[in-house]
């Protein structure tokens, strides 16, 4: 019985560009970091050591910054889609890539005395940008998210009602504290290869800000109804999206007993604890989604 | 047009759990890292907050200590199969358990004046071994593996004759380091839902050491190649086992160039760079392998 | 010849506690990070295992808790103050106490369907505020600070007219992306032990907005001079403050080099290296800057 | 009242170089990260941006990588002195130089088929193994050192007898499990700036031989005495060394409470805590020690 390769890919991963655009009162900065998986007709180089068929992975990141350079830095979805069709439609032993890009977000530092507005801080409230793109030669699937929001809700949250066997102890609770690290990414129905097809900015604005409200302004019983509240609010507002994956740990915040000081604790004083975690994963999509194919992988 | 649930799981993730047993002369130590993960009638909870389907992530905490106290610590695939079961058997709303477990190896200090053994200090050889457990009430699929296992060769590495194309600037090279960061995993082909069912020990220990002397043995042509042969090397020596899946990042140790100092560098001076870096992933199964269901997942 | 005991200090590390303030129509939040290290009549504890001197951590740890539910926090000087004095002032055994709190900022997530303000996000324009006291019975040193604050000039940067020596390769710039991680610390020229005796967030706000602002409007010919102006500007609008303290590693915006592929690149792609970087450290003083004490360490 | 410039340094941070020794029959690997700091005439680089004084920090890179091919790599004391003696007495403006060296040992992966012994796997028994040199055209100051190193002793750990006040709540215990990350420093007397002074390898191996086998038997009342005892016990055997510092963070191993689920549990099942942790630091030395100098900084 013999043994075979299977599935397996390969590229450069976390090549870290900035790109300033120089405008004569302004420049404008585009920070990520792009990662390439490639795969294809590699069974030789697994299998003997010949390389014939291996693009190098520093060519990969030579990609990067030459496109970044000639093409410029638009939009993540965009910047992801062209280079993917590069790898693959240039390359025979190609047949699938990759890309994912980070983005992280820089506000500026507003000065009268900067001619030039050149000063930025990095920003805290959409902290990561994400955008992963399969492409097969044909389709390109495209998921947009974020990643590393950390959020609050100080009421509203309860968790009652829960199931019990001999092992559970927890007490139900009608106020408590919620906390998440939001990573969520939404899948776009088109799948046209085309860089520009989109307002993809536009897209990821109005996700974002529809993800923060709905955990927001939703009354919680529990995490996972949250997310759902989550993912629901998106698709309810951008038609463009046909699925939302979120993957939410719960950051819990323990009410402090105080009793044995003399003092109440009415939801005021609160440990932070770091593990274990509650960690909830979820998927929320339309009845007519198109299938995913590798958009999640 | 409807908006539904897909799929989700939840758990409690990272309870940190160490177990003493204590001998008359000596004691050993179990360190573990366990992560839970349950789906199944989840619907309610996500859609209207209703959480009679929901056991807590606290009870779920509670049931490792619980069962580490009940039955001990043996092997991490024995004891992942025994909380998975658990979750399944006892509870109709779960339908499937996902028990992923990390378990830190720690070395003795041997002392002649201790009188019972009981100091340890972590190793770094084995630094983490992981066992992944699926069980969907008849099924128990088991990958065991290995995590953060740093290696290094010095020689016996070469890359050359790789595809080329206009952005390609990197050098043929015949001599180079080879190094990585070893995560690897290697599904049983049995499924079989029984915790004492194999030698969980005797069989990580094996392939771990296959593993790694693929590694070092392996005149290496490219990183898929050594990929490859460390995979087909644990398939040769362990037939209990029908895939193995790597990910091998390449830590790229470059040779600096001294000549602006007038000197050569006959590869013994590197800088070791941190990104962007070559990522790598393969599986390698039989011709033969069951299908893997969610093992991998 | 003998042996002995030199300085040392024991505490509790990193208590992580959110305090709510629940008004009718808002909540606030503080989310701090509160490191006890306390110092005085400890031999007997090192040298013979007597513990009748030492407060155990766990106490320091409950402590903080009971303080935040009994007084509130407040701004983070004044919470560490009082933290350090009820230490020292009620036990004879401990002769010197450091308290060093880090708080994470929350922006609000502002939702007009919210009837309570109750929502917030992490962020990152302040992303932590410190303080760090040390109270001795009688003085108490105050720092305020900052720090993971990333900033970044895309111009107004130089760094030309160094020194050579016959291992020097560096290229002279004129315009350069400046960069760099802002852990900074200012020294309170008051050290009467009153917890109230100054407007700390006032303060802070203003420290801060001006060390930003001189990163921003200064033009650098070096991170030196940009650490010092930083420092100045802060001296020269806070008179109760006596000394700037800066960390600032420059992280590095390498051009990448595009001309393999007939292309320029005039400032426009850089890559983002990681290590190594460069480090500055400095202090920025008053002439008349009262003695330090132990106020840094 | 003017303002002046105090205290300060600058350099080049995480230099990773990697050197091989490429014997006949056998390579060996030394893998450092080097950080460079210096100081001096650096006035006129902080107030005017003028940089005729300073030496680039890339230069100091260039330097690190130069010094490991022209002299090779011993050990990192010895390396780090050369060094320091080379930026301070090359360059009349460096008054000072800090050189902090670590070290990642590293296993021979021992195999016959190898011809040439050249795989290595990363150890975990002596992870980093530290170096801190102060040179100042005259001195050198050494300390030499080990972090990183998690250790846990079973039994032999009591604690009872401590401070109470009303806000403690802590119950005494006569068997706990003590465990630490140690990070240790230890001074050599001699500051003969001469790189070849010492046998700094077996100083190193058997310093941290001794801290090893006093943490595992030593009875410890607290971790306090633990500490004292490793300092103590490092210094009755190595004469060279005249003090010893310690950092121990108390990683908390809490007996788990099964009360509630009909168990007992005699010191067998523990949850691991992250956050908050004791954290002890102390200074053990002779009492005809010479003066630390900036040893220590």
């Amino acid at each position: 019985m013999g043994i075979k390769l299977g599935a397996n890919h390969y590229g450069k991963a976390e090549t870290r560009v900035v790109a300033v655009r120089r405008h004569p009162d302004r420049h404008e900065i585009k920070d990520l970091n792009v990662s390439v998986a490639l795969s294809g007709d590699m069974d030789d180089a697994h299998l003997s050591g010949d390389n014939s068929k291996v693009l190098p992975t520093d060519t990969q990141k030579n990609t990067v910054f030459v496109f970044a350079r000639k093409y410029g830095i638009g939009e993540i979805e965009e910047f992801a889609i062209i280079l993917a069709k590069h790898f693959v439609d240039s390359q025979p032993s190609v047949h699938h890539a990759r890309v994912a890009i980070e983005e992280y977000a820089w506000d500026r530092i507003a000065l009268p005395s900067n001619g030039i507005a050149h000063s930025f801080a990095r920003s805290g409230t959409a902290p990561v940008r994400t955008a992963v793109v399969h492409y097969d030669g044909t389709k390109a699937h495209v998921v947009s998210g974020i990643k590393d929001l950390i959020v609050l809700n100080s009421t509203d949250s309860e968790f009652w009602g829960f199931l019990t066997d001999e092992l559970t102890t927890l007490k139900e609770t009608n106020d408590r504290i919620l906390s998440t690290v939001v990573t969520a990414g939404w899948r776009h129905a088109d799948t046209t290869a085309d860089p520009h097809r989109a307002d993809w900015g536009a897209s990821f604005r109005e996700a974002s800000r529809y993800l923060l409200a709905a955990f927001a302004d939703t009354h919680s019983y529990s995490l996972q109804q949250t997310l759902y509240a989550m993912g629901t609010r998106v698709l309810d507002h951008r038609p463009e999206l046909c699925e939302v994956q979120l993957e939410l740990p719960n950051k819990h915040h323990f009410v402090v007993d105080l009793t044995p000081f003399g003092l109440d604790n009415a939801n005021e004083v609160f440990i932070v604890a770091d593990r274990p975690y509650g960690l909830m994963h979820g998927s929320v999509l339309r009845d007519d989604a198109p299938d995913a194919g590798p958009a999640w992988s």
